[in-house]
């Protein structure tokens, strides 16, 4: 759990996030959607600036990457092939009393006696019945309701009994309530309990059906053995198994039915793979080269959390880059330049990422890859003292994978590991994935999702003969490594062996499928990021000791959602007001202003300050020429640090746009 | 229908769309998925432009817009409160012979007799079976099964006995068909009609069903009157009533129940007045404001069709624009300013839109929206030329719409009108809703959604007695009759008028309900009219007879995917290389750049002009300073009439920067 402190932070932030338009509950007028949020005007030009940053680090500025925006539903089969329908996929059992579930398939066995009830009715009901009667007979009126409970038929023939005898009621208030509840609960008792500790668990599940006394019907005991069917800690009788998946499925087509399922893709990559062909033979490029995507997925997680952080709904960016295996590589040039290890150890914070290389092997793109995300956090306002690093263990890694670099953000709800130190949450995960996306969409689609390389094919004429076998062997063998864990239940190693022989005959031939490195990222989380780092409050008190917190949002200009706000000194003075709207008109081509001339000029300023406006420039008489020397020229005021200086309208366009891109 | 030569016309410009790699069929390598298109590499830049340029033009350069990014999906009471669970959704019918479906409330009452059968059998089959049996009994086998046909008990008996009588199956050959379909069909005649008509039907039935020659069982004749029952062409019995809804649905949370259902959002307005009050409340903005909006919206569409033009996932640009209704205008303002009409019809093509005055009642607003959208389509390519215009007719209109305007584009499957001339299709369609959307939200959510407003308070203290009544019976009547249309089932008239003069009777107090303007635009159909307008294709034929053919997209360099290409004029002059790619790093900050290397520099001009890219700089020797005088200086090329001209580098970024923004 975090610190009361630190959650005491992600209060405020929620709190500053709303106020300020940054972020609201979804649906909020309707109680919310748990899970889902909106961005509100500041929050949405945040979100504009972060992906439009990505996007053009990733793809514009770049040879190398070509973009792609797909659909957020797709064939169901594509589901398949990357395994999210089986492993996405769990049968789950709810507790009926503490609504919490389990997987079916993970219910510990237990021993004991089972109670079983088979419903109950209301004490108190039977008491506020017995009141409509002459105070001297409801004794007796609760008394025979009492007996004749747990059969409808004789509860019912009493009541009218009752209802006759003492002639107090009319027909329209006899209670329809023999069974209150018909709803039946079981539970299980380890050995030695008292049956009492049953009854007091079944009084409870009633109490929550809306029953306020209950009084318990048809209670039944019975020995069991080595169950799974309760709940390993309430003890109650799970209910039947439901699947769950963690993708969100719909019908495409007039008709709900199995054939027309779809999903709401849980993530934007598979698209990528499903369209690498049509990319790679319109886009003229060769691999090494990656495609690009930002988009919304979702995911039906059972516990949303953490603010923005954990959604239902939510946007990625994604990048597939593909890269020749090694065994191309070396064939090609010889040898492959790789990295000793694949994380950060090795880098030099701030000097320029190097220019990648021919003979770069998937460790050397791997590390690449890591270390030009990190200069983009970097690039953003994030240090690399507010990031943290996971690289995945083996155990942690899929079996496909060849390695994995998370990258961190030291959240205000980041746990902190055994020193001390904050160890941060998941902002983007950087993983070298072989080649199993594209073999597994080849696989499942029949279509070839291989390269042809004439470099390679040249190249491999040339080899001597035990290069060629020493290549042939490795790809061969992690062809069949790939080939034996994904197998479909009718593929025999037979089969296997001929398949990974093929494939391995390809390089001959100049084929091969290609590896991928995907460094995949959450806008939402990074948003997250940039708002809880750009916060800071200050508490001032002044000389009558009345005090007050001040909160400036210290964003990167960069994605800063206002680059720069624009005010007259005073809104009653036509010149000004006209100067000022000059230079908003001046700017706004080129940048999101705000102009603002309501209230004192500090209250503007604080107003600034607190959506992130890394800027603001005013008006005033000398801008008109009070000072001669200073006609036309504007204050220009640091959020950051209150500091202000004097610059030209003439110089102010190339001024902010040389500190805000 | 479109004439064969558009279709021909759209033929090409799928074709290009796939090969150029701007539109390619959703999961294509899984046979794709209806109604669902993703957007290659040069598409997707195209899509981000116009999104881009919408969002700029209707927030970035507007004091009085604010951006919203809301989730997709939402909670479903919102869909409630739209409207859209109760009338987006119908009961539909399938008929099983022809699979149309038609409305289970909209079928046509038939009379005439009805023909009931259980099943079929296949007479070739028989005749199979018979086969195997020696020549001189095939006959008697043959007809042994037809009378045994209709009792399963009876038929294997049959069999058995032939099987045992003529010794010469094995019993694993014994076929097991004495119901080769077993579903039941029943179909309507009209009077007068022969019953062998209603066994020709039956027996297309079977066939689909895969019996090559059907015998008909069980044959039954019942006279129907006035049934719903029949499909009205086929005369087929309808498939059971099944719930049809043009919205998707999901389940959000871990059990597909009923109160876990969710929709995706079939149009993006509804978040928008969903968060009306927080972005109120956030923004700094007051009534007249609008809120904007750019995200994916789904619609189950029965039947998707003309290419990305209708959809099943699309992307939405919606503007809700509130405005202070008339009353509270002349209230405050004296009288309305409004506009005959509420079309272009007096609008002065070319000349800037007015100035948006305080005394603009809703007509002067939605005629304002109407031009400024049509003004945002010229700027992007789309001369007036190109764009058709529908005024909707008052039985067209929602009964709280005021008028709608919707903005077409003349596409190459667009029909023609009785004279000849195209109509177009729908890019936008620009509503007056009055504050209908509002006033639903604030009935279903129980949550205020009116605004306070000083100056209208202030100004109705001021009015005359005489016109305070006036104003008060129209606002009063105008809410009435809202109230009255729309609603519950629970609702008296008392109520109704109860609410109606609360709501009157708010004006003295400031208060009131703000109507809106809705300009509503879909993506994807005008990124398809923008690929049809800038479609150009031209054959050429040289000397020898040989003809080839050229294709131009003509986009405006405000949207063209890419905006310059950057070429060497040969590849394999390092410094031609190393100059070319100082030019490319120097505009890449500023503007998508492509650059290429590749093949004759004719080629490369003509790729460049199949992407759509306005420009084209070559790097040649007098770059390098062969004449010197042309030191530093680039060859400039126009994509449309490829005119050539000489710039210096020096100037351009800035030269480009003007033409592509």
């Amino acid at each position: 759990m975090a610190e009361p402190k630190e959650n005491l932070q992600m209060e405020k932030i929620v709190s500053l996030c709303k106020r300020r338009g940054f972020v609201f509950q979804s649906s909020e007028i309707y109680g919310g959607l748990n899970g889902f949020w909106d961005y509100g005007p500041l929050g949405a030009e945040l979100k504009r600036n972060v992906k439009e940053l990505w996007w053009n680090a990733m793809t514009r500025q770049r040879d190398d990457v070509a973009g792609l925006e797909a659909t957020i539903i797709m064939s169901p089969k594509i589901w398949e092939a990357s395994g999210h329908v089986a492993t996405f996929a769990d049968l789950m059992r709810e507790c009926p009393l503490t609504k919490k579930r389990v997987r079916a398939d993970q219910v510990e066995p237990q021993s004991g006696t089972a109670y079983h009830f088979e419903g109950a009715t209301d004490f108190d009901e039977y008491d506020n019945f017995a009141k409509k009667f002459p105070a001297q007979n409801q004794d007796q009126v609760f008394d025979e309701l009492l007996r004749a409970t747990g059969n409808e038929l004789n509860f019912t023939e009493t009541v009218i009994k009752l209802v006759k005898q003492h002639g107090s009621l009319r027909t329209d208030e006899i209670p329809a309530m023999a069974k209150t509840s018909e709803e039946r609960f079981s539970v299980l008792l380890s050995a030695g309990k008292p049956p009492e500790s049953a009854q007091k668990t079944a009084k409870e599940f009633y109490k929550q059906r809306g029953l306020k006394n209950p009084n318990l019907l048809g209670e039944r005991a019975q020995k069991v053995e080595n169950s799974t069917d309760f709940h390993p800690e309430s003890g109650a009788l799970l209910n039947e198994a439901r699947p769950f998946n963690l993708m969100l499925q719909t019908y495409v087509g007039p008709i709900q039915s199995e054939e027309n399922i779809a999903y709401l893709r849980p993530e934007t990559a598979q698209a990528i793979f499903a369209q690498f062909k049509n990319v790679l033979e319109t886009s003229r490029q060769k691999v090494p080269f990656g495609i690009a995507q930002v988009g919304k997925a979702f995911r039906n997680e059972v516990t949303p959390r953490n603010f923005t952080f954990r959604s239902r709904e939510f946007e990625q960016m994604e990048l597939e880059f593909f890269i020749k295996p090694d065994e191309v590589i070396e064939a090609i040039h010889g040898s492959v330049f790789t990295v000793q290890g694949s994380g950060l150890e090795n880098s030099e914070p701030g000097t320029p990422n190097p220019e990648p290389q021919p003979n770069w092997g998937w460790q050397a793109w791997h590390h690449y890859w890591v270390e030009e995300r990190v200069r983009f956090y970097e690039g953003i306002g994030l240090s690399r003292e507010t990031l943290g690093f996971h690289h995945q263990t083996p155990a942690e890694l899929a079996h496909y994978a060849r390695a994995c670099t998370d990258i961190l953000f030291k959240f205000p709800f980041s746990k902190k590991d055994a020193a001390g130190n904050v160890i941060g949450d998941e902002l983007e995960g950087i993983a070298a994935r072989s080649d199993f996306d594209l073999s597994q969409h080849q696989r499942f689609s029949g279509k070839p999702m291989g390269v042809f390389d004439e470099e390679l094919r040249a190249a491999w004429a040339k080899l001597p003969k035990e290069k060629q076998d020493a290549l042939w062997k490795r790809y061969y063998d992690n062809r069949k490594n790939y080939l034996t864990k994904s197998a479909k239940p009718d593929e025999t190693p037979e089969q296997i062996s001929q398949q990974a022989t093929e494939d391995a005959n390809g390089l001959a031939k100049g084929q091969y499928i290609p590896h991928v490195i995907e460094p995949s990222a959450g806008v939402d989380r990074l948003i997250l990021a940039l708002i809880a780092n750009a916060y800071t409050e200050t508490t001032k008190t002044d000389d009558k000791g009345k005090s007050e917190t001040i909160y400036v949002m210290k964003f990167h200009p960069r994605v800063a959602p206002i680059k720069v706000g624009v005010l007259p000194l005073l809104k009653n003075k036509p010149e000004l007001v006209k100067k000022a709207i000059e230079v908003r008109d001046l700017l706004r081509p080129w940048m999101n202003v705000y102009y603002d001339d309501g209230g004192s000029i500090g209250k503007r300023y604080a107003r600034q300050d607190e959506a992130g406006t890394p800027f603001c420039v005013t008006i005033d008489f000398d801008t008109l020429g009070e000072k001669p020397e200073l006609l036309d020229s504007v204050t220009l005021r640091y959020r950051d640090d209150g500091r202000q200086e004097r610059l030209k309208i003439s110089e102010l366009r190339d001024w902010l746009l040389a500190r805000i891109r």
